[in-house]
């Protein structure tokens, strides 16, 4: 085991975690990670050129790296790997806006709605939302290009980077980018790095794009007799007009929420859409007018709508407590499966089959809007066989997703979870370039090994 | 000399160009191209298939390609190499529109015209806008990340791109990504080969992301006194509101649009803002007010403003010819510089100073809105040493955008114009990384050699 007092005087005693207690809170992420390993040590940096002080001592040492923002991925990707360091960025949030440049300038560790709060002092507007906003890092929402609930309209991560300092393998400092919205200037190495899940390089710091606060949303909340009708009315919607938010549950979903936290949604529904539009002026009306006309049109059997924004906000809760409402019924495994918007009712259709066919309930919340469900395997692990069953079933919902043109995963990354299925979307000739480009930047493995590859 | 018969058996007699007349019109792009060397061949392929049999062929010959779209780039990219295969796209030209995905689907040979034209018979929208759409490709768009004048609020071209197929170097196909909206399986690939100037791979076709067509644009114009002024009611409404255009022209600029074609612009003024603004109902008026006020506070001695679209349209064209009609003042070179918004007066501040000093006119058009300015450098080339001195100016403007956190290019790309001062630009580690990345995917060198690096 190499001597660790080196690595203790770069980040200072207090920073680096070996006692198994202390690490235990950096071991495993949402994912719930099976298969979590013992770290060598956690490192908690608090400044670039300590970041890059723990990554030269790791390549000198060939140690590996497991790059970590909150620990609130949903693939394991910040799981710990035994004997590797895991490298906390958690230190690191500093936030700052320059209004005249319409940006801000953060560090990795700053959580996602830290900066969003700080844009809005300036009634500046950061968009990416993914539900777990308050508690996950930037940094980890770049390096998973993580969507949300906006992206629909407002688009991913990645559509808000202008610069990023990324620490390579070799402890290296690269700035990528800067605070120019249109700069072609060499290759598009920026955005390569956004969604490399910590297997390309360490992110230090960003400078995202804000836009100015967008108009308060309207809300309609629409109930459907089955999940069909309601997949319908979205791809409608897609081919009509650009609603700000268009949020789906099944009925399983529904009825977890209602029990988790009584809410008044209507339990009886097959399925239920919430939707927004945030156009300026009168267009929210006239938009909102096409939303509710293609709903009932589509067979929802009931419409209800509001511009009050706290009660809007309530229905936008409700959804986002759908994930704790499920964990609740039982042990689960997380999908993120995508298509197309108009493979939506086949997608549905395929794991209402999948989950019949192995008796166990996938319930689905979705993003609806842009393609992108989250069905969620659930099981009891004290029946025999029934993690192999869930298993089985969730393998087979990624199948069913790239045979329909789609992708396993929309939002939460490849991480440790489903690199199995990643072959089968990417097929072998991309697989192979990914490998290439995985060891031009680091020849040794060293960063995130067992993530993504 | 390898023999040629194979590769006209590929591509068929018809389209393997070998005599040196015919070749002519695929030798240089709109950078005229001092420095085109005459090609071995120009091969045009029709098929995916044909295309991998090129590369193929130049692979094993150890022979370079250089990718071709319309030959409309401005920072020489697609000029002839001596002795390499110029491999143009231009046959490649199917454009399919799925208006339930809401997708383009398209080879790259199309121009962006095609595809905006196809779109809107679906009353879908392709946003990306070079002033060249008419004669520009899909490819070469892509390949350059191709800016243009909606990108101040509807982004660039890298924003619309869901799906590619690309050969690499070796002849193999790799298909990135597809027409889900949102898919983070993997590296993200995709995004590197976009701005990549041919030099890692030929993209042989694209799947492109379409809008509902937004509300049709007001339109103000606003003459101002000086280019400081016209400068800063620039930056104040970046920092105020979204306008979808937001496009810039000097006095020398003014001028040589109504010597080419008189519009009845105000050849006495300092400068010349066009602005618009699409937003959806009531919604575009207000925002027109604001933009009205911004600009007279910011000293606009006039400003004219019209909701009549075709009113609208006869200034941007009055923009659009601004190039054609500089280019009849003499020799040019064509600067493609960008700053963050809020140092927009001070670029032209210092361009002004590198014109005095050198005695050579620069005019400044600009796509302000982002920052993104061309200025051009004006000599005549019967004058001693003139060249030089353009030259001079030329780089002087470039760091100029450097020292203020600017880019050498915005939107036209590095191609073999401008690889000099990348390095000023990117440092010496992102120059490196970049490399890294070259011949991770082209190790032999053999596409589109000089070009970037
Ligand atoms: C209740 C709940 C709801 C969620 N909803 C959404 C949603 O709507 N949309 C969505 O996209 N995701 C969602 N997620 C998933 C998760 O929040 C996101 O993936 C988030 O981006 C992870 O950020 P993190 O800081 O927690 O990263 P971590 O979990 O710590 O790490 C995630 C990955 O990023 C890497 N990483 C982290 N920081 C860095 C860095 N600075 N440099 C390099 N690599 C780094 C890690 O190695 C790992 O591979 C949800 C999660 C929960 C628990
Ligand atoms: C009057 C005028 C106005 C312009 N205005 C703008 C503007 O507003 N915004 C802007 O961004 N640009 C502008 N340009 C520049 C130019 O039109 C763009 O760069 C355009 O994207 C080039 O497309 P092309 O098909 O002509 O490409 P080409 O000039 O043929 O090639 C450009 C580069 O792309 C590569 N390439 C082309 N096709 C492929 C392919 N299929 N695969 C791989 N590599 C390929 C070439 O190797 C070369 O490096 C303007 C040009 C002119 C003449």
């Amino acid at each position: 085991m190499p001597d660790l007092d080196e690595l203790k005087s770069i980040v200072g005693e207090d920073f680096l975690l070996t006692d198994p207690d202390r690490m235990e809170s950096y071991r495993l992420d949402w994912s719930k990670g099976a298969g979590a390993g013992m770290p060598l040590a956690v490192a908690r940096p608090g400044t670039v050129t300590e970041v890059q002080g723990v990554v030269r001592w790791a390549s000198e040492h060939r140690i590996a790296i497991v790059p970590r923002g909150a620990g609130s991925g949903l693939s394991g990707g910040s799981l710990a790997v035994d004997g590797a360091i895991t490298l906390s960025l958690d230190r690191m949030r500093s936030v700052s806006i320059d209004p005249a440049t319409r940006v801000a300038v953060v560090e990795p560790g700053a959580l996602n709605a830290e900066v969003k709060r700080a844009a809005r002092e300036h009634q500046l507007h950061y968009p990416p939302d993914p539900s777990s906003y308050e508690i996950c890092s930037i940094g980890g929402n770049l390096a998973t290009n993580a969507g949300g609930l906006c992206c629909v309209k407002y688009g991913v991560t990645t559509d808000y980077v202008l610069g990023l300092d990324v620490v390579l393998a070799d402890g290296t400092l690269v700035r990528l980018g800067g605070q120019t919205i249109k700069d072609v200037a060499g290759l598009s190495l920026l955005k390569l790095f956004v969604g490399s899940e910590g297997t390309l390089g360490i992110i230090v710091g960003a400078t995202l794009r804000l836009i100015p606060a967008p108009a308060p949303a309207a809300t309609l909340v629409a109930s459907f007799p089955t999940v069909q009708a309601a997949a319908n009315a979205v791809v409608s919607l897609g081919s009509r007009l650009r609603p700000s938010l268009v949020e789906f549950m099944d009925n399983y979903a529904i009825n977890a929420v209602e029990d988790f936290r009584e809410m008044g949604l209507d339990r009886s529904a097959g399925a239920l859409l919430v939707v927004q539009c945030d156009s300026p002026g009168d267009a929210r009306a006239a938009e909102m007018l096409v939303v509710e006309q293609i709903c009932t049109t589509a067979g929802a059997s009931e419409v209800f709508s509001t511009t009050d924004p706290d009660e809007g906000e309530m229905f936008l809760a409700a959804r986002r407590a759908a994930l704790p409402a499920l964990e609740r019924k039982g042990s689960m495994l997380l999908e993120d499966v995508g298509v197309p918007v108009p493979r939506l009712p086949a997608l549905l259709d395929r794991i209402g089959a999948i989950s019949a066919e192995h008796g166990l309930p996938i319930p689905v919340v979705a993003h609806a809007g842009d393609g992108n469900t989250h069905p969620n395997v659930i099981y009891d692990p004290a029946q025999p066989g029934a993690l192999e069953r869930a298993e089985r079933a969730f393998a087979e919902v990624m199948q069913a997703a790239i045979e329909l043109g789609g992708t396993i995963t929309g939002e939460h990354g490849v991480g440790r979870l489903k690199k199995s299925a990643l072959a089968d979307q990417l097929g072998p000739e991309v697989t192979a370039l990914t490998r290439r480009i995985k060891s031009a930047l680091d020849p040794d493995g060293l960063l995130n090994p067992g993530a993504i590859l």
